[in-house]
């Protein structure tokens, strides 16, 4: 699949290009831009926004939210799929990328991981199948984190608690005091240079079910959007997240 | 909900009476039957097959397929719904089976164990979300166990390899071979007294899911008897299974 | 190994004579006594004192520190090693051990899981080995447990803020706070039915060495007594506990 | 702690030069050497062999066993000490070895890995504490490893037959086969881009340990070679190793 990035100078950018380069999923980049121009060798690199016209098949967004209708009126002329990897869209964006959504598909997401949207997934199947049963999150992250606990440690206390709505959260246990049924335990470990580790136990008398995603470098984020890219090619205009991606027959 | 335990001298009857005496799931043993007639203090027990009618919600079977069809034919007449946790049913039996469940809801599991069944889905959704990654199974069991790998560990693998269909299985690795792409591995480590895990582990470059499923206890297997019981009151006549009951909206 | 049970129609006295009868050690149990006389098809039971001569290679006391004068007086006219896995002498009893132990071998020990005293050491050998790391304690416990943390996870940080003196504790994390050099998060999980699991974690930038224990049945303090037993018969008059018998050469 | 580098051009002088950059042990280097000069712009580096007065506390070595002696030459008349991190020395430069360490402090080991070093201790008091106990070793490694067990794993499996000389080595469980108790089962994962796990795990009936080793980096034996430094500094002339540096008290 040809695809254009927008936002190539940035981190997630040269992630993308390097990924791509070891053939993951058949990606071949075939256009950059970015608000700098820069050079390369393999492809050329537009300013953004776009405005020549380019032949590939997905164009991946990881530059910034105010760029975002500049780039959906050049996707919508061009017919061609948007995976955005931004997020702090005003309301005023969010409504460009539901109109733009009626004419080409848009993937959008705040958190570009697959294996997270997964565990979000997987542990809401498992918290449906257990109701009678203890729920613990332990997260792990490198020492230099300041909030405790994660963003994504909250995002999946909270899809949780989507099943078992009476669940009341936890963070740490001191003193005398006996654990409710509906409470979740979330527990922050801190530790070296973990980039993140997120764990979700649910736990009966006679059974415990443990649900892990270890994430090994930033690149999963670029490992993502080449992966929605892949799944949105082909699909008919609308409007498309990770859980559409993940749970679709 | 009011259970009649067929088999309820058996090891797994006596689980079901004792995980019921904790309240799990409101369970109410009000009649037992078995082959050989017991006492009880705290309900009747009839010889096996039942004839008289009693007033009751369901019926868990952890007898022996041979008195199906007799357990069929009484669960009809008294329109009780039936959990089947037996096995080696004949394709007569199996025959009876059928037919009965045109007329009363039958749930019928080879394996009683919510957390495997889940653990196997789980499986599947992780292996059809990363088709680029690694996949490895590891299970433990107890240092008298005879077969290695485990009957468990096959049917998630099996389970993979629906999703995955070149899979091919490596128990063991020893010597100069690079690991080929499609290749599942398994593991069988014995040691002490362990009742039961298992572990799949599905990775890419830059991360890794893995899906682990511990037995504490055999009585895991009344544990879902009992929470098939639950399911299974309420709904129209049919044949149901694990899969029905985890993935039912 | 001959074994008199002191305390022996009590849980722990059972579990012993459970164990005995695998072979374990080659234990075999000659006598009991109890404050309650019992029967036993296999050996004799006499009441507590013990007085009667009895051929043996050790004693095993599991009752009451009020009787470990009584036991001890017996002990040295039989010239006969104690392992004591009573608590709560006073200072008096405490004197008669220290009395007692200039004549023969007297094991005593709080804690009678060789698993817990080992993972004491290693944790003290590692927190020495990286004092430069990030450490972080996770114990497990089923949820009918009223404190938090454990008392073996307290005594774990313990044992680790010998070597690492500016040491502090933190129960849980929660808010704005990046995590110090010395602090030692300390996190108790309260799940089903878990009998007891303590894993300590120490962590660089670079590498992490994870200690873990898992106890699966309080049958591990029955087991530790027949060691410290075995380990006891043959040494000289003395003072012993599972740090003595763990640094040995 | 003033450090001259030999070898700094390579990929692990790098890897100190970054490490020492984060104030890591206090170390500072003060020069380096090569066999192909380089230029930095923090300190001299000169070409291989060092000739030169250099003020310093200390030598690291991760050039080439070739240039062994002429170093340890300097070394000795600089009276300076010297961490070797290089392998593959002749019968006559490790006699230059034990030479020089009867002049200078010299610390010695094929594999600068801390961590790794422990684990091989650890494992060692572990199934010396536990000589009923099942033994299991589990290695995980990137995809495109060649060999199957990893070193490690087999380094660590001979050093637990050193306590436990019965032991034979399984390399994967298929078929029907019941584990002897001498047997160390050994299992090698691979998968996506995993640095090395190494996990030794010690399970009898009642009780687990699990030991653990992760590296997430190579640079943890430019890590290592630093703390070897640190130890080695104001230690009299003799050989030294990870062991002697990890058990000292």
């Amino acid at each position: 699949m040809k695809i254009i990035v927008s936002g190539i100078g940035g981190r997630m950018g040269k992630a993308i290009c390097e990924l791509a380069s070891t053939g993951f999923r058949g990606a071949q980049i075939v256009a950059g831009c970015d608000l700098i121009p820069l050079e390369s060798p393999d492809f050329p690199i537009y300013p953004s926004p776009l405005s020549q016209p380019i032949e590939a098949d997905c164009i991946i967004d990881f530059s910034h939210h105010t760029g975002t209708t500049a780039l959906l009126n050049y996707a919508v002329s061009a017919s061609l799929p948007v995976v955005l990897a931004t997020t702090g869209h005003t309301d005023e964006e969010y409504e460009a990328i539901k109109e733009a959504a009626k004419r080409i598909p848009v993937f959008h997401s705040a958190n570009m991981s697959v294996g997270i949207a997964l565990l979000v997934e997987l542990a809401k199947t498992t918290a449906k199948a257990f109701p009678d049963a203890n729920i613990e999150i332990i997260e792990k992250h490198h020492n230099r984190k300041l909030d405790a606990p994660s963003g994504t440690a909250l995002l999946l206390a909270n899809a949780i608690r989507e099943i078992r709505q009476k669940a009341s959260f936890v963070f740490g246990r001191h003193g005398q005091a006996k654990r409710t049924e509906e409470e979740i335990g979330i527990h922050a470990i801190r530790m070296g240079n973990i980039v993140g580790e997120h764990e979700v136990i649910v736990g009966t008398d006679t059974q415990t079910i443990t649900l892990k995603h270890e994430a090994h470098s930033r690149a999963l984020f670029a490992e993502g959007a080449l992966v929605a890219a892949d799944y949105l090619i082909g699909q008919s205009a609308g409007l498309y997240d990770m859980k559409n991606m993940l749970t679709e027959e």
